[in-house]
């Protein structure tokens, strides 16, 4: 489907669902108020499904791999090869993003989305091969990817979306793999925020000083020579992007087009939220922020979104691990909204007048 | 047995336990560190339990109940049968603390340690009579107990850490229900931070400005009738404390002699864990610090013990619900230190030198 028609699709939440939301909270057993964002978490839930007693029961982490051409110029402490490495260790369930969704009772699809290495015939009921490019180009020397490729990248999260909303899955959260993946998600950050690539760029797995002063260059020197367009964010998602965060924002795109909510994990997941946010501001209501990230710029993009992290355990490794851990959060929320009994069945004394 | 035997034998955590949970963290493939304070819980679990490969499938939330005699001064925006009401909510599991430790698979445990209701022989396996007061006196009066009830009180909570440590428990939750027991708390808190008691005093359940004003009077007068000394904690404890405030303290001393890790709720709870490490400081080794209450004055009593709490999402409920939610962010530790690959085992490459 054409991107314009699936986003003009898109609606805000609906308010009428969040009063019948909180007229049930306002009646449980406990102050009112009382349990602080977890309320918020149900009625944020109720608002999006248009049901004022949904199910968050079948929930699904993807995880979108790609590569990054700008890996040349020195940005990231691990070598390339590792993408593919982490894309075989998540078939086989041995990565963080295995053991925090297995927590949460989500399951984890990895999307190939860009990464530089040929899975062959690769056939596992976690893997979606959907491969737009292999591996961005050099976003130092020119564009990373042509807006067609980006274009095609964020259809491939729209397509997603629809065809796990119709398996019936309830909750999506995003995730990503790919190194040297933290330098284009802060060129798009210095870019849209507004901020300085110096107050926004981080050490990513793990660089030192003279690599992060090196990162700080090449993401300068990536800007000066794509002169990306500020008010288009599919020109900055092109030019300074990466497979997988147009995935992303195509997922966040998607589950709102559904009203399906969308937990958004850390730095690089923020990134294409941001473009999402940017390409359809309505977007905003069916995402939760998953985490606070170590990362230094991620703050700037939740604050240009306007998102609060749920919570902030010095976390920074991606692959969708904040967003697993987070659904179990929005959980409890909506389990105290559904399980609790109300003064009246309880026969409580309310509060005084 | 006597409480300075059960003192004494308490011993800090081993460093080297904390030293092998750390070299396997640093084996499994991820940037080191990078999941953050999810690791901490690891390493502490190790340490506490000295054994590398900790279980805490078995979870116990212990919600202590009782009664306050300074409920006759105004204190509170609920009325005092509240405390008798919410008992029986929980033992039909219709309150916050049902919903959040069926979320976390913990068992609740509702203990009478002081409520001023006569429960007659109700017979729960959830429910533990263990009267020590029908309420405590107004403090604003008098001595809120003797030392002797205060006392009895801890051993209670001692003996259950005892009882549920024989039955196989692998983590304890504290958590407590009492009409008015924000005002002991605050009052506990100004005296052993040394705050003064307009700084530390909030809003509790929710009491307009004319009655926090009132609070806070009824809070500096009981101080000066009772004039507590600062350098005994147990003094402090029984002047201007709850019978569910020293059982948590007892509960969290008779953890760490059963080197079993705690995870410490909010304001009230975190009351009773103050005095816990004033009486013991070796005990905050075995304490987490589940959240930051909008209560106001929880975060002084976390900087006096040394505690980062594990979440901030706005709750002042009490009863365990914030400790129970922790307890799945605690388990999300454990499971990513239990269940991920090492690079070795994934055939990932490491680090660039």
């Amino acid at each position: 489907m054409d991107l314009n028609t699936v986003i003009s699709g898109i609606t805000n939440t609906n308010g009428k669902f969040a009063e019948q939301a909180q007229e049930r909270l306002d009646s449980l057993t406990k102050p009112q108020g009382s349990l602080g964002r977890l309320e918020e978490f149900a009625k944020q839930l109720v608002a999006i499904t248009e049901n004022v007693m949904p199910d968050i029961d079948k929930k699904v982490v993807f995880t979108f791999a790609g590569d990054h051409g700008v890996v040349e110029e020195g940005v990231s402490a691990f070598p390339k090869e590792v993408t593919a490495h982490m894309v075989m260790n998540f078939i086989h369930g041995g990565a963080g993003i295995n053991a925090l969704a297995g927590h949460a009772g989500a399951d984890v699809v990895i999307v190939d989305i860009g990464v530089d290495h040929d899975f062959g015939s690769l056939n596992n009921e976690g893997f979606v091969s959907s491969k737009i490019v292999s591996g961005t180009k050099n976003m130092r020397k020119g564009p990373a990817m042509t807006r067609e490729e980006a274009g095609k990248c964020i259809n491939v999260g729209i397509e997603l979306a629809n065809e796990y909303a119709k398996k019936g899955y309830k909750i999506f959260g995003t995730g990503e793999m790919g190194i040297g993946n933290t330098t284009p998600s802060s060129a798009i950050t210095s870019v849209l925020t507004g901020k300085s690539v110096e107050d926004i760029t981080g050490r990513g797995t793990g660089i030192n000083d003279d690599a992060l002063n090196n990162k700080i260059q090449v993401i300068k020197d990536s800007i000066v020579v794509n002169s990306p367009d500020t008010s288009d964010p599919i020109d900055v998602l092109s030019k300074l992007g990466g497979a997988e965060i147009a995935g992303i924002a195509g997922l966040i795109i998607g589950a709102a087009a559904n009203k399906i909510p969308v937990v958004v994990d850390g730095f690089i997941s923020t990134a294409g939220a941001m473009i999402a946010y940017l390409i359809q501001p309505k977007t905003k209501d069916y995402m939760f922020a998953a985490h606070m990230s170590q990362e230094v710029g991620h703050k700037s993009m939740l604050e240009k979104i306007g998102l609060r992290p749920i919570f902030d355990l010095d976390m920074r490794l991606g692959e969708g691990s904040g967003a697993a851990l987070a659904m179990t959060v929005i959980e409890a929320g909506l389990k105290i909204y559904k399980e609790m009994a109300t003064f009246a069945e309880a026969e409580v004394a309310e509060k005084n007048a």
